[in-house]
């Protein structure tokens, strides 16, 4: 069975290989798979972000493991999502909260039951702890109903949606990628909708710097300009070919971006 | 069989893959697993820590491989531990000294048999050429005791125990994590011999500068401000909570840590 | 089966993931080992010599799948390279180049056969949507010649041969390790043929830069001094024992590198 883990660990430490040898002396054959360990230390929403975007390439029955956790040691709880034949844990700080959205058939679970953790349970790392051996155990098949009592309400993280003008979509930066691309909360389904965008008329800001055009690939603008695209999560991107968007054109997370008609 | 990499070899290079090829050459079933492969360049004394505060949450029969080695190409021998039902292989030069002074039942054996070598050895990657196929001889089941004769003296680090005056003691930061917290060489043990520090009166400092109060967790104090607690590995550790005590206090290895009651 | 990743994606996001997920998908038991994800971003150069310095060691039928590939999206063609018994698959940008230049058999295929991608393929991210499915199809044993038509001319990189001198021989600088040691194109042959150079005569220029001499392995200078010796590829390295070469000598790829009788 498939654990992915997903963590602000970074790979410096001995955290990230501790929790594998936990999940591992609980399931020899789990099959762990790292999503990634270099989530900005605390930062929720690019967890939450991260997770939505990589767990539907998974096959059905895997446990992803999100440890974005700046909580760790205080009452916050743990959760366990059922979701459409994935199984996720996570602290219960909106990480959550994203796949919920966009499904209607889940359950949730606290993860209570102390008998699926380890014997000592330090303060500070509830990776190691509480999350490593209840994924070990899910992954072996014990029912998530087993870790605890179903929850109804848990918390979660603010939506935001663009907002459409005549002429324009306005919506925000919400992640920047390893490449330096800028991904938008604009989806290729909101900018279908207002067609004139996409008959290459499209011209995209960000705050006031204008960007370039709405093109299908970086490679349709010259090396070193900037340029917008549907990227690989269905989402409008601001990226520079063969260069970096967030250093040339100052993109923070956060941003306003438009596109213009 | 599960086999761990420890080393200084960072992820830019093919170095960690090509180790990988060379163990699943020999054995196909070898479940490899990465501790860190960023202890920094040489730093035998990080490596020592990262082992020992990882090894016992993996299974028995795991073969650990600590490839932290500025020696290599020279005369420094290479040593394979066997201690607690697990296997360490590691330069001779105090990486595996950790390990044996928290046990008293361990055998050491130098590794000499080139027949588990690569036909061809490097003067610069015993990791590939002679670790990694070693390691992939052990997770197939060859005895330690095939590998060369049995030694008794080897290479130790220097071990800094902690100093008890009247109303505090004195240790030292002996690493610093991802997250900028900083471990010392203070354990729940010494501390609870003081139980008056535990009384929520414990104030603690790194050198001149006051770090903040002893608690159980970073989320007792308020966002920002610094604190000390028991960390994951048993010792008191110094962070701040949502941030980092490495770069707010400018805390270094080998600073001194003074907790007073 | 084991899958080999080399890419430019890095470990921020969810992308080395989300394709690990898609391989697992089609076949749930190919063994996926990563050589790097670091890879500078678009540096197809740097890639070729990973991909060439590694492939070796693993065994036979491993597929391995380099996306380093700034032209995603573009009319470039993916290819699969069968050769001495391994699959690789990559973009035609001549990051295969290096491979089929060291053997004489091997076929090429343009991977063109949509039914061994994902349903819907994106404009940025074919390692996913393509790399990915097609790797885990290769692992099952479905065969390359399935995935297209053969080709017979692709995109090659610029090979630079050192040249040789009376008493000395010039070369440059191809890549730079995590260490700081510079990988030279001088290979131990082109050195053999000059053996004055191995007889404890030779020193070892960058620009107008002396390194040091000519050595068997770090240790053989003080701590902080330069040297040359053959490194683990067969080539000329130029280090500094405990030291970074690329720091202290300012050097960087593509650096005239001399060695001198």
């Amino acid at each position: 069975m498939i654990v992915t883990l997903l963590t602000d660990f970074g790979f410096e430490d001995e955290y990230v290989g501790a929790m594998k040898g936990v999940i591992l002396s609980i399931n020899r054959s789990a099959h762990i798979i790292d999503i990634s360990h270099q989530v900005p230390p605390g930062d929720v929403e690019q967890a939450s972000w991260r997770i939505l975007w990589s767990w539907k390439f998974f096959p059905e029955k895997t446990v992803h493991v999100i440890v974005v956790d700046p909580g760790v040691g205080s009452k916050r709880r743990i959760l366990c999502l059922d979701l459409a034949g994935h199984l996720f844990l996570g602290p219960d700080n909106g990480v959550l909260s994203r796949l919920t959205a966009s499904s209607r058939k889940w359950r949730l679970y606290e993860v209570s039951n102390r008998r699926y953790a380890l014997p000592s349970v330090s303060h500070t790392f509830h990776g190691r702890d509480i999350f490593a051996p209840v994924a070990g155990h899910l992954s072996k098949g014990v029912s998530p109903s087993k870790l605890g009592h179903r929850v109804a309400a848990f918390q979660r993280l603010p939506f935001s949606i663009p907002r459409f003008y005549s002429g324009r979509v306005v919506g925000k930066v919400i992640s920047i990628d390893h490449f330096g691309n800028a991904v938008t909360n604009i989806s290729a389904e909101v900018l279908a909708k207002c067609s004139h965008f996409l008959e290459k008329k499209g011209r995209v800001w960000i705050g006031k710097k204008r960007i370039g055009p709405l093109r299908i690939s970086y490679a349709a603008v010259r090396k070193g300009a900037g340029v917008a695209l549907i990227g690989s999560r269905g989402l409008l991107e601001v990226a520079v070919n063969g260069g970096s968007a967030a250093s040339l054109f100052k993109v923070s997370v956060g941003d306003e971006v438009q596109v213009r008609g």
